[in-house]
């Protein structure tokens, strides 16, 4: 089973509600057809997959936690459409497609990336739950405005423009990856479990440590990947990474350090999931089988 | 007096908070640069100043009023640096100096403008006032997103990059100013008056009025100038719409007309103050100025 096939149900109800999000709450225009085509293009969904399992352990409710997740989705959509800008990565495919402003021009793409952003605290600001109180929901955006911003993926973003061509250490890749991808995917362990119960909120930083190590591992797996993988699996082709002449673990450590290390670090997400008594072997199923190990 | 030093002691306060909100939050870094100097280049402060003022008259909290007038600004700063962007108007000079994409290159300038969006909402969920019900925070953080994503600013700009070059009609221009700017205008009124009493919510409705029309009467002022005016007055090149082959209410009312459109829209905004109980001097004084009308 790939990650895609593991993901399934959650793709199905995530791509839905922001297929309506965008379909049904948008007047007609191009800016609405780029957004929702950079955010239905497909992917693996494993932000939406962290927030809504981590919901489900914590007790939420179902429409909060697929709205949390749609949130921390339409955040992570508008990055992509403006990494892939020429200025920026200055990519002409995503996911086997033409990138946003291939399709749509450069000025489409970078208004539907801002207004995906935005989105993305409209749905927080709207959820009507009667269980979820208003601070909770208050504290769920500001987890996902600091994971997003100047202090999160924005701040990993810029460290990474910096860093392209430079010569940088594991030390400084870590930080480049912990904000510029990390950042994000704690933020959806943590929505999904700000979206549950008063008495599962002390697991948070359980759920959220989880997240942060299996968002460093999948890094280090891309880099693996991008030396021994292949392009249908990875969705981009062989070797980007060193055409981009990109810093990676397999250049910084070899293939066996980083293949370690990725051990390691599996092995460290596993740890944070033992802290929590909840039955946690579905997030365990799906860190094995996103970094292809033990399986 | 000038409507810079109308709105003097706000921008001193405002610029003050902004300037903690970036200096002191974010850890050093071209992003932090760029958006300090995309946020803090100056202007008039119009959208604080209607923050302020209409909190003050509902009787908010200083520092709530404070921190809602700097999310607006944040916005607001967020989309001229995009607005600038060379796929966008490719503006070389904003305010007299250089565009943040001139100074800090394309990518950076992409980044900040992102960053300063996530930080309005940041600003928004942090708010700690013990006055304020949580619920009204959430309003304030809905009525913000809905006024600058896809249904406000990001749409009216998506609709006037379209009718670039195009020939319109008076009523899709104003379509195009009520999205583009008016929107955030109105929600600059808007959070004032959620930052207020329980009692004042009854004239929220009034005081977005108000914004509105001053919102769109700005925008025919702004014309007019753009053909009568001096650059010195403007901050941009005199005729700069018309070397821009952008729609302007001169262009399809004639200077007359566009004179008479300004006073009738500056009577609405008049009219929209009246409904409401309370000493609203300072915002028909403001009207006043900012237009350059019966002063």
């Amino acid at each position: 089973m790939n990650i895609k096939q593991f993901t399934a149900d959650v793709r199905t109800s995530v791509d839905k509600r922001l297929d309506q999000l965008i379909a049904t709450h948008l007047a007609p225009s191009d800016l609405k057809e780029a957004m929702a085509y950079g955010v239905l293009l497909g992917g693996k969904r494993i932000r939406p997959f962290l927030t809504m399992t981590v919901a489900e352990l914590c007790g939420a409710d179902s429409d909060d936690a697929l709205d949390a997740a749609c949130a921390v989705e339409l955040i992570h959509a508008y990055s992509l459409i403006h990494d892939d800008l020429p200025a920026m990565d200055d990519d002409e495919l995503r996911r086997g497609h033409p990138t946003c402003h291939i399709k749509f021009g450069e000025a489409t793409a970078i208004l539907a990336g801002d207004a995906l952003q935005t989105l993305a605290f409209e749905v927080l600001s709207q959820m009507k739950s009667e269980r979820l109180p208003a601070e909770r929901r208050i504290q769920m955006i500001h987890q996902l405005a600091t994971a997003s911003g100047a202090k999160g993926m924005c701040l990993g973003q810029a460290l990474d423009l910096n860093a392209t061509g430079q010569s940088i250490n594991e030390q400084a890749l870590e930080t480049i990856h912990r904000h510029k991808t990390g950042a994000l995917i704690r933020s959806a362990a943590a929505l999904g479990a700000l979206s549950g119960s008063e008495d599962s909120q002390q697991y948070l930083d359980d759920f959220c440590d989880f997240a942060s190590w299996i968002g460093l591992a999948y890094q280090v797996y891309d880099d693996i990947l991008d030396v021994v993988g292949n392009t249908e699996v990875m969705g981009k082709p062989q070797g980007s990474d060193q055409a981009h002449h990109k810093a990676t673990y397999v250049a910084l450590l070899g293939l066996d350090g980083a293949n370690k290390k990725l051990m390691s670090l599996h092995q460290q997400a596993l740890l944070s999931l033992n802290k929590i008594p909840y039955n946690t072997q579905k997030l365990k199923t799906f860190s094995e089988i996103l970094l292809q190990r033990d399986h």
